[in-house]
């Protein structure tokens, strides 16, 4: 195995700062005009034609059933073979794209600028669960509502999580419309109908299921880590007002369902691995977790080092060739639960999981203004607008907005990745 | 075409007092012993094998093009070709069940006896939707927690939902198994680990999505009843002890994803056409609706009226051969907003939705004792026991305890039709 922490490739701008170095390798499925979605592995500014390269001969064993397990256009199947398969595909293709490859002839005419691809869902989405792990941004918006108490009583118990909407989860760049509902306007005690005034970003990480469970099973948390395919980035856009009528007593609803955005490359939990660090520990008088969510490999590298960032570029700033304008700073290390917690906990009352199901983290804020994960708590409800240098301001997005996640990986003596970008613009309700 | 109210089919058992009479043509996916699934309706206490019967040449035009679409053992894609087809295969039926069929010689070997079939799921479910329509019970539930104050501030404005578990949706006759979960016990400030001890019921109308809509687009109230395939019974089976601790604020989660049961056979939308009723009056004082929920042929004839019923069936009470004990007799006339107001509230804001989603009424509850939808309403949450013929008591369920969900529409000059039973059986935790 050529695998090293600064091996490079001999693909053009994948060595430096790209998100999608020789270490990144993340999946996706892509498709060039007039040609049907297939999968592809991101490197550098290309995208490597995995399909491709299997009828070119190029794969064998496990490697091979894994990309044959793309086929159709979507992850799933391939996500249910689990970690084995996956390996194996990640350390052909380190061997076939790093700079000593004896295979570089044969796979330069395979490689595609990703500039003329399309990007698509990886997978069919068979559920999506948003959680709700991000303490600050728990804190933040509590804070908002009950400045005293802003954490309610079971959070440090349990992994907070709900149902979410997956028929309306789309690909980074797919248009945002923005929505009608019902909202009560201040003072008013009747509601009205109308289009989305406080609209919002949630800056959150989007976690793919891999291997699934059966009904009536359970996973525990030692071995949640290997049902976890991998990552990406995930918008759940947010409509505040319908949210705050709406929400009471069942949850979020419409305020969070007419789209969600991700990131389309399925950052592999192989990649993440330098990232992996120490759950942090509990502040002093935290509860223990119970025991079905606590174990001592978890605790000790369960956790993620993401940095990640929000931007937002307005209809002006696109007009005035300003830079986009940072609202967040923002990391993972803010999640007061693992991802390994968040399976065992869906999981323990018998809940199936199954390859393809989607998990969003909640949204990851800090605790310091700049670390805010949304515009909710950024402008304290709408209260304090934020000034843009075109001399714009804003409490929520407006038509023509543009939001931008990102996130990186860096550590010292490994190649840092990225996740590629999760964009959205708004456009005006119909 | 020869569709009467009264009219009778030459399929021994279909005329009288089953569910299955030449009225009601539901539609399911059955298998026999070593057969891949497939479509059937039912009749009598018989399944049609729709396919042998296309395979047979019986079937032209639209209808033959509808249960080409049920190939694959789903009827997500029938469900997408919408009324017409739905309405072509059923007069299609209706001439060769019917009892002047010309077709009985070569119909009779298509049919088989129910019980020597196995019914699945109908549909590969998207999205699952609980909606929370059944005003009684909301009234019941909240008057537990706030005796003066039952109905929150939005309920007469929103048709209240949320997101549930596609995943764990199974047809009647799947076992349950008792989930396991955190609780907060009386009195206790730490959350415990273990069985669910307060298992309950939820007795709710299912209803299938038939053409969907693209996602930013909205399907008005007025056209919503085009867009809903047919009807079902649905067991929200729900761990009331988890609930109480884990649903604020996002909502139920693992109280409800364990399982949820349907009735296998699709009643499909014409088959209760005439049970079809005006919604019934909002009390004095009651708002209006808002203008995008309200259209005068839905509030004419949106509502449906069918009788409701729950059994429980004791491990002792099957030894000792008494009959299950009757829990519930309620109607779908407690519903506060008609299905057709469910579809335009739940794309209003551009919700994407899908051929074979599925909706769920919310718990259907009396007024009075006897019409309580739930165990929890019932014993007033735990607190006044069911006695039973065995001599046993309930508060909630216990092991080997088997509810039976069930449903009949009558009318005077029109075949009375019913759903089939949702049946299942609670298993002890793991």
């Amino acid at each position: 195995m050529n695998q090293s922490a600064l091996a490079r490739s001999w693909v053009e701008h994948a060595n430096g700062h790209g998100d999608f170095p020789l270490q990144n390798l993340p999946l996706g499925i892509f498709s060039r005009k007039d040609q049907a979605p297939r999968c592809g592995v991101a490197i550098g500014d290309a995208i490597l034609d995995l399909e491709a390269v299997l009828a070119a001969g190029l794969f064998d064993g496990q490697a091979r059933a894994a990309v044959e397990a793309t086929r159709g256009g979507a992850l799933n199947a391939f996500f249910a073979l689990g970690r084995g398969a996956r390996v194996a595909l990640r350390e052909r293709l380190l061997e076939l794209l790093g700079e000593h490859s004896e295979h570089q002839a044969a796979l330069k005419p395979l490689l595609h600028a990703a500039s003329e691809c399309q990007l698509h869902l990886p997978a069919r989405i068979g559920d999506y669960t948003d959680f709700y792990v991000g303490i600050e941004h728990a804190k933040n918006v509590g804070k908002l509502f009950r400045p005293d108490n802003p954490l309610l009583p079971n959070y440090k118990h349990v992994p907070i999580g709900y149902h979410g909407r997956a028929s309306t989860i789309r690909p980074s760049g797919t248009d945002v419309r923005r929505p009608k509902g019902q909202t009560l306007p201040a003072g008013q005690s009747e509601p009205s109908f109308g289009p989305c005034a406080r609209l919002d970003y949630e800056l959150e990480l989007g976690i793919w299921i891999g291997q699934g469970n059966d009904m009536g099973d359970s996973i525990p948390v030692a071995e949640a880590a290997e049902h976890i395919a991998g990552f990406c980035l995930l918008n759940d856009w947010s409509a505040r007002d319908i949210q705050a009528w709406e929400y009471q007593p069942l949850g979020p609803f419409l305020s969070k369902s007419f789209i969600s955005t991700i990131s389309p490359w399925v950052v592999t939990a192989e990649a993440l691995e330098p990232f992996r660090c120490a759950q942090p520990a509990r502040p002093e008088g935290d509860p223990q977790p119970l025991a079905y969510l606590l174990d001592k490999r978890d605790q000790a590298g369960g956790a993620f080092d993401i940095e990640l960032e929000v931007l937002l570029l307005t209809e002006r700033m696109r007009e005035q060739n300003l830079p986009a304008h940072r609202l967040t700073l923002s990391n993972t290390l803010s999640m007061y639960w693992t991802v390994a917690q968040m399976v065992a906990h869906h999981s323990v009352n018998g809940c199936q999981l199954q390859p393809g199901d989607l998990f969003g983290s909640g949204t990851l804020s800090g605790a310091q203004p700049g670390q805010f994960g949304s515009l909710l708590e950024i402008t304290q409800g709408g209260k304090e607008p934020v000034e843009l240098a075109s001399g714009e301001v804003r409490k929520f997005l407006e038509d023509g907005d543009e939001i931008i996640l990102r996130a990186r990986c860096k550590r010292d003596g490994v190649a840092s990745i990225g996740f590629g970008e999760c964009r959205g613009k708004i456009l005006a309700a119909h």
